[in-house]
């Protein structure tokens, strides 16, 4: 039975989206227009009522929550590199991942939902300022990462193969230019980045997507 | 080498702590005085530069973040249970732990430390008061988890060990009490904890951290 992978433009569904692709797997890509609310509908809610994505569906499992979905990806398809094997190895690119999701993924929730935080509206303003100056330090620490493994040769931040950091980091980077932090401040991030979009699988998840990676100058 | 485990009495670090503790395997839990604001001493800085318990060291390998530290644990012990082995199972407890740790663990940070989301004083009591709320629907969703558990005959959230999600639910339980939401609120959940913190590994760290689980009645 085929894979579905529920996915909303930009959101952190790409993470798994752009792994799908890397990895030719076979999959239906389902897209959830998140701006009109497709996430509230009924039909969508049965399957997660938390109106999130990425959701992905193998046969009668419903898996939500990007870590839960990659590790299940992993297991599964044992041939496709998604982390490093070597133990010491693995366990600092989870502990990236996990930082990128409950730190700097929640970081931007701040910013982007607010409203998320409390119905108060100056609160709203004020929580979204702080959250900005927050996210920059945040993005700051991806690209040291990127710096760090440029200095061991590394081609990507795990090593040789794309992994779900590489695609995490350029989602992370794509939703600063949303907030406005232009690219420029982050040069060797903002390269890496472009390189990540650049590979062939990363690329389809994108043309699918119809994502755009700066987009500081949109709104 | 010993693993060693740096805790702060009643933080996240619990988790680890209390399956180490229950599989008896040897390590040396080193304290933290998070209320004296030990993590910020520069020894420990050296250590984890974001100053967060848990952190877990063995021999030169030093992990933070709680999912990284239970996955390495669990690779490293594989005779030790962890999360279920059944694909299906297991993706379903990752993804519970997942949204623990970056949805209920996150807004208890709301709660407990405003600070961190705005230097904003009066959003700071908007932004706990709202997180109140929705600290009470996250808890309501745990509960739906043990009462969906036992109703499927399991003495435990994942069967018929102690998992994490049985040590992340009492923590998160027990915040809840800090937040003055009172246990009463949450007769399963409450009766399940208290019978979690009796399991033999989980008093142990329990003690160890001195710890009661429902301090609402303390400040």
């Amino acid at each position: 039975m085929t894979l579905k992978l529920y996915f909303g433009p930009g959101a952190c569904s790409f993470v798994p989206h752009a792994l799908l692709e890397t990895h030719g797997i076979e999959f239906e890509p389902i897209m959830l227009k998140l701006h009109k609310g497709e996430q509230y509908e009924p039909a969508f809610m049965q399957i997660n009522p938390r109106s999130q994505v990425p959701v992905l569906i193998d046969g009668k499992l419903i898996i939500t929550q990007v870590m839960a979905i990659i590790l299940y990806l992993e297991a599964k398809f044992s041939n496709a590199y998604f982390f490093p094997s070597d133990p010491a190895e693995r366990a600092k690119a989870l502990e990236i991942f996990a930082w990128m999701n409950n730190t700097v993924h929640a970081t931007f929730m701040h910013i982007f939902m607010p409203r998320k935080f409390t119905d108060h509206e100056p609160s709203q303003i004020e929580i979204k300022k702080f959250a900005v100056s927050q996210y920059r330090l945040h993005l700051n620490e991806i690209q040291k990462y990127v710096q760090v493994s440029q200095e061991l040769g590394k081609e990507w931040l795990t090593g040789g193969s794309i992994s779900p950091l590489d695609v995490y980091a350029l989602t992370l980077m794509r939703w600063g230019t949303m907030a406005q932090i232009s690219p420029s401040e982050f040069p060797l991030l903002w390269s890496f980045v472009q390189r990540v979009g650049d590979a062939p699988g990363v690329k389809r998840a994108i043309v699918r997507e119809r994502l755009q990676l700066d987009v500081s100058q949109k709104s």
